[in-house]
């Protein structure tokens, strides 16, 4: 195939390789017509996620296997945060000229490794011309739960299903051009971020949940999510977050507050979520058996708004710190 | 509400509109966490369509309103062409810098104002920054058929729900800066595209129809790709293919050919169909009743493959003349 693809090239190659995922039963029409169609029962999720280069991720410091792995990372953690089994995918690419059949390839590669991981096909999309390469996934899961950002309740304690801040540092060690292997953790929880199914599953199945939601924009700024939607006061209890050698090695390293990262860093996609402080350590227990998650509690709910970090004996409000899309 | 808007303002705005769409009882969650939940019965049909600013569209001669609305009848029509009900709605929506209070309204106005004249509701979404406005849905249907593309048969007409290149004559003028009422017609077509829903629900209910497909990208590309599926010839009678009165004045004004704009125009969204030679009189008065268009025949299926034009003594193959958004 040359490298210079029409639009019929690239639909036949991503079809092509569409073509090869596992059969499933429930799918009446795969890709290739104006529709996919699949049998239905019961309830099912829907979320979409648009990534744009330069703006998500950059081919700079990330190869195109990686970009398409990050994008269904993105995608699947909203399936995550509903306790959600990922069945389909539809795949809508923006390319920029001339579309190379290599890079799509990997990106495509990408996507399917981690999906075929997670029992998800990919059933349809569309392919068009764009200025930078966009991508919008739109995934539908099966067997959901009602897990909502707005059920946390004044006394809940807050928790989160791993490290924060790692993405984010390894984000800052790739644009710098920190290399060293000692910071190879930090790197690879930015590429090869993994969605947390079986903790939300767990979740889902443990009845013991009260708020769920990934944290895709960084700490600061879903916890407000959360403490908005379920009105109440979040406190972050600063001892309390996680901050690993390699980050602290990596913040001393490019001069930045390993702190900032684990607030405001986003694209972590572990699942934030609050629980009865009864309840807390059995929780804990069940998603290190059953989902390969260390859960840990970052902080308590109270009655009021906003969200707030506490260092000693500073308390203050931290909710406006996040990370903003359009800032 | 301030011009300079955050994520959250557009968050706010977007899903304060999505809230005053009509209530379903089959929607478990609507938006705003993480995922949208809808009860499932049945078959479903899923379809994603992109579309990308400077490419699918411009703000130089389309408002926000009528870009909407178009998006929206671009995926409407691929639920057509299978026959299905539209039911729910993800919208992906990528902004330029810095994002406008009163664009997205009237972006999201037009898309709501077509998807609430169709039963469909947005339930979900994702906003982000990105270099030109970026218009991604992905849309669900209920009931749908397998109207497929490849089951056209050699003897079979070939049919389509209405005049074909009004859209690219209408675009055509509003580039050149056609505004004489005469071409309102065309222009309208281009802005305010049909999709053929009824039509393509009794296309599925009649049983009587072979291939169906939309036309987006023109009837030379599209029709190659129906050929292709059902790996037999296609030969469209040039005399057949409805120009009118407005298309032609368009056409000599501009010095073009007409007979191209129905040929390679895309996004006429009409459906293109084919049956059997007996059953066509029927399936045109069925549909012309229960559907308000008038489809007429446009050629005829025969064996082999590859697309072909017959004007008097002369028969020509078309098929890679059509529009290729790569081209």
């Amino acid at each position: 195939m040359s490298e210079h693809l029409t639009e019929e090239d690239i639909i036949s190659l991503i079809t092509g390789m569409l073509a090869g995922q596992e059969a499933s039963p429930d799918l009446l029409l795969g890709p290739g017509d104006d529709c996919a169609l699949f049998q239905a029962e019961g309830p099912l999720a829907a979320t979409t996620d648009m990534l744009v280069e330069n703006i998500h991720f950059s081919t700079r410091y990330m190869n195109f296997w990686e970009i398409g792995y990050r994008a269904m990372a993105a995608n699947l953690s909203d399936l995550a945060a509903m306790g959600a089994r990922p069945r389909y995918g539809l795949l809508s690419l923006g390319l920029a000229e001339p579309p190379q059949a290599g890079q799509v390839k990997d990106l495509l590669k990408g996507m399917l490794d981690l999906a075929a991981r997670h029992g998800l096909l990919l059933i349809g999309g569309d392919t068009v011309k764009a200025p930078v390469l966009t991508i919008n996934l739109c995934l539908l899961g099966e067997n959901p739960s009602p897990l909502l950002r707005s059920r946390a309740e004044a006394g809940d304690s807050i928790l989160v299903t791993g490290p924060l801040g790692l993405s984010a540092a390894g984000l800052a060690c790739l644009r710098q051009g920190l290399r060293d292997p000692v910071f190879s953790s930090l790197i690879s929880a930015h590429k090869l971020p993994s969605p947390r199914l079986a903790a939300g599953q767990a979740l889902a199945a443990s009845g013991l949940a009260g708020a769920v939601m990934d944290i895709s924009d960084g700490l600061a700024t879903d916890l407000g999510r959360l403490s908005r939607s379920s009105r109440v006061k979040a406190v972050v209890e600063a001892p309390l977050l996680t901050l690993g050698r390699e980050l602290r090695q990596a913040a001393e390293r490019l001069n930045q507050d390993p702190l900032l990262w684990a607030l405001c860093g986003g694209e972590d996609f572990e699942l934030l979520f609050t629980c009865r402080r009864q309840n807390e350590k059995r929780l804990v227990k069940l998603l290190t058996q059953s989902a390969q998650v260390a859960p840990y509690r970052i902080g308590r709910v109270e009655p009021g708004s906003g969200v707030y970090l506490r260092r000693q004996e500073d308390c203050r409000e931290i909710s406006m710190e996040g990370y903003d899309h359009f800032r």
